[in-house]
């Protein structure tokens, strides 16, 4: 290319000024030799999280029009960007910690978003999906698939907290969000008590009634249900990169119960420490309960209970459990959206662990 | 059509001689406005069953060449086709009931039919499937997926009886069976104990490892499990034909376990009467436990613990327990079959309950 | 097993009696080391087939009890069983060869069997499916796929004659067959002229309206197109086993145009002998022109133009063009039902050919 | 909410030092009641984009580090996002105009995006995918998927200009890209001349080899044929919106030939105005021959020959055909994606017809 070419400047201005634009010079960022996800490695305090939580709760008083007391994370790769410079965790995925008090009520809607949520605190709140009562308790999975009536009720009398994800930066960069609000402030309850524990809690057996039921016929995935699989599990072998895990899925069809948001819990028993390895999808990490780090390309992220870190795309990742109990860490990830596309790609790391080169926060 | 032409006998002599045939006198057989299954709908008493079973275990020795000591039931409507007249139950499914004596052992070997088993009787015996040793006890369901090596291993003090379901009559049918003996007599167990049950237990918690674990990843479903799960969707609103039912399904994919063949355990409460209705499949009835009836086209058959009767295609039944007891029946179906070649169709009977117009046995 | 124990008899006889069966003796048969399809390879001349079927224009007239004029073929493996001893080719299809005479129409009817229509000689009928008139030249291939409205109508001048292949035999089988009689003789037509090749007729194009249609999109694939097809595939390196080839597939999906029944064209060049091999799936030849022979296990069966013959499941073949024309040859298969019950297999001959140790006729 | 607190300022500054932020702040803009897709209708004029194309041959000469003589059209929406604000015509889509100079070769890479190229000038360049060589003519529809070799090489006279399509929007949001150079400048041509064209021209006929290929089996589909297509198409209804189109489908699959990027092509005989309607996937227009207007959500764009205009997601919209000839309407879209992910939906304009309420540009 001729750079020193008199006519170039005004050249590019005048494409610039039809909205029209040089490949040449733009192709290099546009199409990366790797993945440059904008999502950066980034970790977040849980005494933190949670302080600023709490304090919206006296702050803060949730209406109609201004919905839900929830607190995001805003990974900094992002923060040049409005509005969803302030509501992206990856490239694809929005998180956030949501708070309900006693007696309080947010009201019911439904959008073209899959959200899922992970108890975090608290007892006696419940969420209604289409008509169905699930009460929340820490540990417990819960769905709220695109196209569904949801609201939240709280009945019982301390602070409930949870951990929200929705795939909101992928449904705003593809430009068609729908959102819609219910006549009424909360839908009527409709199912009996129970209804999902009632019908989804063996593996492998479903109701003769569901049999063309494919989307999201099973509503709660508790947590002593969940943390008995990881136990019976940790007897076996355990995965290379994951230890001892478990993904929620749609006992219908075996995809992930979030529908474009995959889920995992799993178990990483004291000293363990999982190979590395690195994928197209982006991962979001939310300790449950345990102490430990984890090595992202190379930086040391030590985690405790409540810490919430991020993985993005394509990136060297291990886990390490440093403490005296077993630790539980729970995730959410955009597989099923690489998948759907066509894009999923996973390699191991030569040599198993990558050699420390950094600390968090440096 | 001029039946009188004296030179039809001679052409259709030719034809025949030349192995050709005339339609138009075929047509109304091979074409039947309703499906004419060859099955027909039969009671078998377990009082007969059991005895005979019993008593093949002092005159029959299993060995290599004559493996299995199985009683299979005969439908009347292929009696005078051999040999496969002699093995079937509908016209896609065979199915026995199989002794194994403590001591004992099945030599090992693998075939492209699916098999399904069903204990009815007996602790201490396993089946070992590709590696993996899986005990039985009453009303566990186990799979034995085409493809995979299998034997049986009796290692208890009582005889040992389970309910046996392949889609012989269908593959012989289509002309196409494989099977091949295991190079030794019996396969090494390399899976730990407890494979399936430490691995499969939550309905929608797939672990991490098996993400593409599509074929048969459940070997076993524990009869105290789908008890459990029956009593449970007992409290909600029952199916209107088949009551309180769950299918046994792949918790990877949502498809029958059984592969070709499938399955459903039943709860009908003292009293429950289900509706009558007809579907293009054929379905054989085990009755685990309990007393009442089925009404089948009509016919009333009466049935109590161990029996064992069948509905053929798109017939019409409904069942009721008389007795004081819940009635578990287990039940093993081709839905599988008709569903992928796009045959299958349902009808509810148009007054909810049939008119009885006869007693089996007449 | 103890043969000389004198209870023996008096037991099997008990068995019978109650529609039981000991499996230790019909396992043999019933579970065979490979398959022994009852169909067995056989070939038809054309010289007597024609013959019947041109004599059965002045022995039968069609009307609407014994409808359709056809002689079908009647695999000599199935000739003990009745009904469709008479009417199988191969364990799951049936093949006939139909004559229509000019003015003559056949009335309408629908199945829950596919059909596929292989036009052999004459011009001037037409058939109507679902509303649609397809006019009917040599060489066209035409599909009656389950649940559609059909009949034929001549319009022309001189007798008609055309291949059709059902898969009347595996769902006589499975028991499940349904047929319906159209209100009225024929149906109207409601498509306007041409309609199929109108819309369908470059491949990868697709009408915009039939963005979600899968169903049997496109009625008729014309003659001169196909030959054209292979004319043109003849520039390129042959298939080892098929020479120049192409399957009719549903242009919507890629699935058999068919559905159940697979079908296809090849061009065979002169002295062009394809490799042997051997597959699960059963196949009826047509020999639309052309001479040569195949070798079916061995067994050497020379063709010429018009002949049929049938490969069974599992036995090695191969073709031989020995003409000095291209020879073409039409086949219909079950593949597709072999696939989607997970049955398919295919093994290549390991010396490429196979040693001639017969001739048919033998 | 208190908006008086004065507590607030200091809070929300807090959150964002800490990278977190306040969902009720940000709710309405992250989920919106109706999707607002960055990208705006816009229209870019041929004889500017032409102009800037052509002058580009003479400033500027590709090589390996910036390579690809590429003018892409910049939509107006993305203008403050860097680097693909200026590479994104639609959310999910860039699209651009390539010229190659006789002489010229552009060298072959790889990369996850999904390709697809529609030609608009000259003859005597090809393009290389994987081994085959691709001749292009105007009107040709050629595709390069996600992961195979390409380059291109003009061995004709005259300057080449074709209309490039990629889903680099979508990969650059998702973070995900990858992007490789062949080891060589060029790759060699190891398929025979004609290649796809010899095995796929008629719809409905496979190639036997390719019964399991379903990864991009056709590689070029034909200006003539589908001219021909399109005429035959004229002769049946329209469909309301769309008038009479073909969608390029991979013969394979039926799923869009592009992958990812659906594509079509439309016929508007003069005078045809085809009603209004939306959907959520987003469309590029590109007028290959004739003159009309299209209306987006009110707003008339006249277009002619070579134009270039753009149909965000989620906006009526309807076309006009004002001139005295066919006109043809080559376009691209977004809907593999939508479709995947679960998110199309499509709604019909009540009235049939939009009231113009303003005129492009205004």
């Amino acid at each position: 290319m001729d750079n020193d070419n008199p006519r170039l400047d005004t050249y590019y201005a005048e494409l610039r000024q039809h909205h029209l634009g040089p490949l040449w010079n733009s192709i290099g960022r546009l199409m990366t030799h790797e993945p440059r996800p904008r999502a950066e490695a980034h970790l977040w305090r849980w005494s933190d999280v949670r302080r600023y939580v709490m304090e919206s709760g006296t702050l803060v008083v949730p209406d109609r029009g201004g919905e839900r007391r929830v607190i995001f994370f805003a990974n900094p790769g992002f923060q040049e960007l409005e509005p969803w410079g302030w509501g992206a965790m990856t490239n694809t995925l929005y998180a956030g910690v949501q708070l309900l008090l006693p007696g309080e009520k947010a009201p019911s809607h439904r959008h073209n978003q899959n959200a899922i949520r992970f108890v975090l605190e608290g007892r006696g709140a419940y969420t209604i999906v289409e008509g169905e009562r699930i009460d929340m308790e820490p540990g417990d999975f819960l769905i709220t698939p695109a196209g569904l009536w949801h609201d939240h009720v709280h009945a019982g009398t301390e602070p409930m907290l949870w951990f929200d994800c929705l795939d909101i930066p992928l449904l705003y960069q593809l430009g068609v969000m729908f959102f819609e609000n219910y006549p009424d402030y909360n839908q009527p309850i409709t199912k009996p008590s129970g209804y999902t524990e009632k019908r989804y809690q063996t593996s492998g057996l479903r109701p003769i009634q569901d049999h063309r039921t494919v989307y999201a016929p099973q509503a709660v995935f508790k947590w002593r249900s969940t943390q008995d699989a990881l136990r019976r599990l940790a007897e076996l072998e355990p995965d290379p990169y994951d230890g001892y895990g478990v993904e929620y899925v749609n006992p219908a069809t075996g995809e992930a119960a979030g529908i474009t948001i995959g889920a995992a819990m799993q178990l990483l028993p004291p000293g363990h420490h999982t190979q590395a390895h690195r994928h197209v999808h982006s991962t979001i990490y939310h300790v449950f309960r345990g102490s430990g780090y984890s090595v992202i390309n190379g930086v040391r992220f030590a985690w405790h209970t409540g810490d919430t870190f991020v993985v993005p795309n394509w990136v060297w990742h291990e886990h390490h459990n440093t403490g005296t109990e077993d630790a539980y860490v729970f995730s959410t990830h955009d597989a099923p959206v690489m998948e759907r596309l066509g894009l999923e790609r996973e390699e191991s790391y030569p040599d198993g662990y990558q050699p420390v080169t950094g600390e968090y926060p440096g």
